[in-house]
């Protein structure tokens, strides 16, 4: 990679500070409090024995997520959406997609019918939200089932979980991709993409917008390499959370 | 490529019929009713002198979109989103992406303070009609601003418009990757991708979803290739639309 | 009648053009796309066994309409009630109506437990959009009882409709009643009628209403059968579209 | 008139008992507590000087209505509007037509720039409702014009009422046309109608529905014969009511 | 207490004048139109027989309450809520203080699985509309389970009410604590306070709130004071009402 | 005091462990996570120089607050309020009255045309979440006009704050007048009372509500003695966190 040096010393291909506070939550049966620099987003996981009822009978769980920001959790204030009285269409959207991420590693079969809410809320914003939300939920998901397991709702040997699940921001500033934009580099890249990849290295979910200027197969290349490297990295600290007692 | 016959005879790299019926509505400032194949997709663009009071004074115009389907556009009736009172997260998505897709070949500053909404209404639905919504809009926005250029609105040799945008869903199915998925595709699909392409080639949106197995670079490249050429057709489906008088 | 001409060259008791696309709809159980003139108003039935749970057992069941406009029907574009988050009292009060007019036709017990909804959407507007909409919607009836007729939910000889309902406006312009206003007539009229008839020619529902000033009876008599006569042109138009295969 | 008499004792062509306490409120500038047997509407009219933005400048002025009924003002509990969330359809329907009726007989212009709100609130409903809500607004909105004028806001001499207007329901039950609908009348009515008469005897609305067999010219002049009787009497009893300090 | 004399002419530890028309509604099964000075509030009781969901099988009855007021009760007109779709603050509020109130005296096991929703509408409004609710709503509610008695719903001898409630508000003015606050003494009022108290003179909810200077110990033992006596007289009126055949 | 030991082994008039995290936020001009035992609340001051329209002018500055619970803070999930698309009453109720407490202490004068807003996010409940969050939001009150005073928006000597409010719940358990209850402790209670007191130990709010049997007269005053008390320990901590760099 470059010499190119940002606004808080990283280099292009380096990531912010990751933190994840496992089990910060009392009551959830899966939580962490997971931090991507600046970036706060609290995740927890609520089991609940039995499925909607359009699912009911199949043998089958379910696994759905749900995204919002503190109001203040961004440098001014954003309304409530409680109070303006519906879900604008950018909450909805990250919820969904944090929705598909985890699905995709879940077996539904071997959860059993069981089901399994994460709610993602951001309590400081700094840019990537989404991507440590989807970070942060799978080792919440990993814990409620393992809580499933110990109350017996999921089998003793099901392999619920078929891999992992993480997240990272990549963009084009100046020219110049980069991993893990900060909310000063975000407003200023000409493409803005999030890439979703399992432990193994494979994509769950790429979405790229050219935010400026139309991008070519060149830059999608080096986005996408930079994006799986970093993924990369953010699995092992998955890893390291979860192998903690 | 293969020869891999589909469902309704197509191959694997070929678009279904497309028709663009120009001019549909009596009343629009611009409008085109797209079909591709059984999808059909009314698009208008309004075209209102002045902008929202957010953007007053900073001498550039506005470009954004709806998408809304109608309750029995598809194969079983959906609830109005009217009556539900409030509007779901897919359509809100699809309106975003629509928008954006515009916006990328519209120089707002050459349009000047002038607003273009555009509607697409799906009035028949059988897969990819987020693309056709792309697609057919672009027809509409480009005569809207001729409309706006005619009523001196728009500056007589003002380029508002830097490139023209089309769009194309691909997937994979049963390992194979395919162009323009119908419905009964899309439902099978093991990964679904949406690619808006300018004329000139270049990505303005990229958003690959694996619904069944995670992807590999070499599927999402085969992807993006079909993509590319799917629209090119459809680019040239355009110009020969807005060639007509 | 008098030798008064219209801005379209109509004479005061003539229809504008009517035509009805019976089976627009690929997906719809009974469909039509019918236009007065420039009014153009897609009519769908969707065609459900069973009823809602209010009715559940007695044997009988249900038709109701939905009403709507596309936002660009009219000159100028209106916002769509979905993302008001409310449906107006406007379209209330017309999905109420046309609800009244099908069931007005409809034997609910020889329907047997089944469920109609028809929705009525305003592609274009030009004046009479209710009416149009009734009338369209009689034939999309129709054929989805038919269609339950085939599929074994409606009895053999079941006669589920009684009679056919077709529906026109009618109002007074300078002091002289006139057939099927067009939007610029129906701004300038003294009085606004809606008259909803049966094949047989007997009276649904007359709505009469003084936008300017009161009428007295004789005029509301010249109104009525005015409104008597285009219905019956209208039954014959939908027998027309029904009799072809 | 036949001899057939009616649950209550009533001939069929007699309205029930009708009081109007004018002038209920203490703070309103206009108000009537109206009763039509057992049918209770509270009226009041508020007198804003200054019109409705959209209506500034035009030198006119600005009446409109909103009906509501208490939840317990029936047989049965209904749930409240406001805890639903939305407005019923009827609710709206009613609201509009008390609106127009009022506007029927108001001169805007020789109102000048005031706008009057005016609240009919079903406190008990015996059948009727809007036809006894039309009737008591009247009398509520006289008395906020005199309010007006007493403070200067309208003309010395200004006439903004250029007509009275009141309201009745006549319907068919068991074929025999009937004045005035009580509850258990009304829901055996073949035939319902509203009929709005000024006080000079022009129809200012007629809305007739069949809710049984449709019905034939006849009938219909039937019905109207007796509403513009009854709506004679109302009128007396209006003037009655403003007559007294 | 002292000489002051207030705007009405009361003493300090004076209720304005209380009069309760028990059984105003012809459809409820209790009511009562009760007034304090100018506050008039329409209290209506509905019986169900049943529980909601959440309570079934419990052998318990239910017993809750909604307040509302009628847009021009108040001196200005307030937008209903209806319209504006949501359910206010203040409203919430007041509806929630009313049911825990009459709870408080109700006993739910010998109620029965019944549930009795108790509407309280404002119908004028001159201060202190709560505690005339509540002091209303007992009323109300005495005869609907008497009522409830009567068609067997609840057992013969069942002391379903445990004791009566009634309250009233508090406050003080330039210094001196005062029963009763119309609303030209509420809006003055330094400590407003609310007071619920039994029949037997207990508390049952005590609500103060400094509006301008905070409030010591010896000025809230005055204002309990004024409050139980003033609870008292209300509670007699109760009896008295109640009594009456 | 008595020797009655608490589940967590406290003593009747003992507050649990409070902590106070001044400055939590990176973008808010105040903030305070704020623990009461297992109960954490973040409170964030958003400041705005200007006022809402309806203050304009008048030289007075607003603060208000908004109150809000993350779906998972509690034992089990509830669904989130934007979702639902209302907001509760008990959040209403509670963000009216940690408003209605603040500006209790704030010189609006003072403070001049600014507009404060405070945000109060459950992220952990474990009862008495609205004392923390009145307890934790004048700290950052405090910090956020120290912002504004920096900033010259707040007068350099302008005493804004005349003085500190804090709160805490009590309750009779067993017949046992008790301080801060916890969760476990707050279902059982008989009586719940909310107290708000100033720093200089004058009431603010006094809020009893009995939810079993109704108190008397000296359950009052002990617990009002028990809420005093523990509100000027809280006072010390707030010092405490303001008074550290």
């Amino acid at each position: 990679m470059t010499a190119t040096t940002r606004a808080d010393g990283r280099s292009v291909d380096q990531l912010r500070p990751v933190t994840i506070e496992r089990g910060w939550s009392a009551h959830a049966e899966g939580s962490a409090l997971i931090s991507f620099g600046g970036t706060k987003v609290l995740c927890t996981a609520s089991f609940t024995n039995g499925v909607p009822r359009w699912l009911t009978g199949k043998g089958k769980g379910w696994v759905t997520a749900e995204y919002a920001m503190l109001p203040r959790a961004t440098n001014s204030r954003n309304d409530r959406e409680s109070i303006k009285g519906k879900v604008g269409g950018r909450t909805h959207e990250i919820s969904r997609l944090i929705g598909r991420a985890l699905r995709a590693v879940v077996d539904t079969k071997a959860l059993g019918e069981n089901t399994i809410v994460i709610d993602c809320d951001v309590l400081q914003a700094d840019g990537g939200t989404r991507t440590a939300a989807i970070t942060g939920a799978y080792v919440a998901l990993a814990d409620a089932i393992e809580w499933g397991r110990a109350k017996g709702f999921v089998g003793k040997n099901a392999k619920a979980l078929i891999d992992s699940v993480s997240a990272v921001s990549v963009g084009i500033i100046d020219g110049e991709p980069m991993l893990d934009l900060a909310y000063v580099e975000d407003v200023r890249a000409e493409t803005d993409m999030n890439i979703v990849v399992t432990g193994r290295g494979l994509f769950v979910e790429v979405q790229g917008t050219a935010e400026g200027a139309p991008f070519d197969k060149r830059e999608l290349d080096a986005l996408l390499e930079l994006g799986v490297a970093g993924c990369g990295s953010l699995r092992d600290e998955q890893s390291a959370a979860l192998a903690a007692s």
